[in-house]
């Protein structure tokens, strides 16, 4: 705390990201990362990029990549915001479309990072309860609110709303923004992007970070009708002219490029994601049922936090949450099959 | 307009950059970017670059960059801020020491980026007019107020102020924050950086974008007191976890460790702006005194619009800004010679 600070300095309860440890020394399975690399054509964007590049700003628009991500999508280039990173992304559409007189609704259990975009632009919320099996309870979206944000999947539960539920929720909420989180989306859900043209009030977010191989580039976006679009560039354009630099438009527009790459580690993650998520149970873990790339579980006689910390002085990192009824989880990211076998040879020492 | 924004964006009044034509038919003068390329180190951290580091999340406390930026300035690591360009720097600091009671103050002509921060966070400020010369008057930031902001050397002006009156700027208000921007620092003004020690109210802001000749790897910092640098990065955790992607993380390290090619590019920058001023001069302008890698200039007899758009028809770009005072004046970016003897010998047919 220090004199200078804003007042609303003091109340801000800043979001704590998954430890990032910059040695090697962990089979890093705590942050929901891919453990495959990027698609070849990413190397081959930096090996041709033109250095000199650098020197200029980069266009402020990033022409090039929305339109590379709306023919991907089927949508048009008005449709498509561009931000460093889906947290970016979130930060501005908060701060775009939630800061209304009602408050805005999302899961009790659910992105943590929520609650800290409302403190850090005062906006009141109200959080809806999951049911006891950690589902979204749709009749809770009910009624007067200031806009709705759900990921879907959910984090970190993983567990998957269907396309029709989706409908349903912004069916019955047609005069606030509804933001549909789906950082997880491509491990096996269907997105709510095929909804943008019949509801102007859907706004989906998505990322570079899991499903394409690219934490480390921070690279996210918005899809969603013209009007919400504009809202976030008036508010992108009064924070940071010039969020997306010159390397990571051309990664982006080379990463979608490679279709079957993509298809193909995605595969394998939910591959690797059914076959972990049957190991587990069999040392008697509960495992919720994950469409993400991380599997969410409990067990009954074990405390997380001790198996956490077990894990961790094995060399494994799992994530942790000291938070209400979820401080008997671990979230556990589906790693390569050496990893996830790595892991459950880990676990058996341990419960043993 | 939208009835699903936030009451707040109707308010907005976003930035404009500076125009970015994506293709190279231009001679730009407009931005403020470098002449030069970017060092040559950069190309060897872009070709050394292992590209499976972009699965992983960044360091999010970009420590490896950080510390080196302390070593570069001779400041602790919990003395430096980095973001995603001078832009974003500047938009945490005004969130997290600007929203006071009192108005902040800043001058009436300046980097035009201030007054859409205030109106993005609702922050109170007042401007205070530069004297007929374009300088600063220090009179004019005594009393009570809730911050300050100068650009040092100011834009686009790019008439400096000496350490000594940064010095008796910092004494006069010890209540508040006081933010020195120093964009343009290193075409030969005295950075504020060394006063850190002696006032703990003091945040200095500088950037990649200009004299590192990188503006579209999106890299800037602030250096000052720890206890604001915490209060930048509360606001920052509780909006974009990981700022800074792991390329640009490895660029900026690297582009710090060239010392030489630095100052050989910056010596160069500033022969051709003390060239070009003499030369303009020489063609009836008022040259006002330019600390920066950009002149300010205007024409007793010809209308300043009316240059900059005869100059765009003759394939050159400069910036021109339809605002108090400065209407008739255009900022001309210091580029390599042969850019600034096209620009001259353009001038020549449109005067003649």
């Amino acid at each position: 705390m220090s004199r200078y600070w804003s007042k609303l300095v003091d109340d801000l309860d800043p979001y704590v990201p998954g430890e990032q440890p910059q040695d090697q020394q962990y089979i890093k399975l705590n942050t929901n990362e891919s453990p495959y690399p990027p698609a070849p054509a990413v190397e081959q964007a930096i090996g041709n990029f033109t250095v000199d590049r650098l020197r200029r700003y980069p266009d402020p628009l990033s022409t090039e990549l929305v339109t590379a991500l709306a023919d991907y999508h089927g949508l048009d280039p008005t449709q498509v915001f561009v931000g460093n990173g889906s947290d970016e992304v979130l930060a501005h559409a908060f701060q775009a479309f939630f800061k209304q007189d009602e408050p805005i609704l999302f899961p009790d259990i659910s992105y943590s990072f929520y609650p800290v975009y409302c403190r850090l632009y005062q906006i009141e919320f109200r959080q809806v309860a999951l049911d006891d099996a950690f589902r979204i309870d749709l009749d809770g979206y009910r009624g007067a609110n200031g806009g709705i944000i759900i990921p879907n999947p959910n984090a970190p539960t993983g567990i998957a709303l269907k396309l029709a539920e989706i409908r349903a929720l912004l069916a019955d909420n047609p005069e606030s923004v509804i933001i549909i989180d789906e950082a997880y989306v491509d491990f096996g859900t269907e997105s709510a992007s095929q909804l943008i043209a019949e509801f102007d009030n859907l706004l989906v977010v998505q990322t570079y970070s899991k499903s394409r191989n690219l934490a480390g580039l921070r690279l996210g976006y918005a899809l969603g009708h013209a009007h919400l679009i504009e809202g976030l560039q008036r508010v992108k354009n009064s924070f940071n002219s010039y969020p997306i630099d010159c390397l990571t438009d051309a990664i982006g527009v080379a990463a979608l490029a490679d279709e079957s790459y993509f298809q193909q580690c995605n595969r394998q993650v939910i591959a690797n994601r059914e076959r972990l998520s049957a190991d587990l149970a069999d040392l008697g873990f509960e495992v919720f049922p994950s469409s993400a790339n991380f599997v969410f579980v409990r067990h009954p006689d074990r405390a997380a936090e001790t198996l956490y910390l077990e894990l961790k002085s094995a060399g494994i990192l799992v994530r942790y949450f000291r938070a209400a009824r979820i401080d008997n989880c671990l979230r556990i990211t589906v790693g390569t099959e050496g990893e996830c076998d790595a892991l459950i040879d880990a676990l058996k020492t341990i419960l043993d």
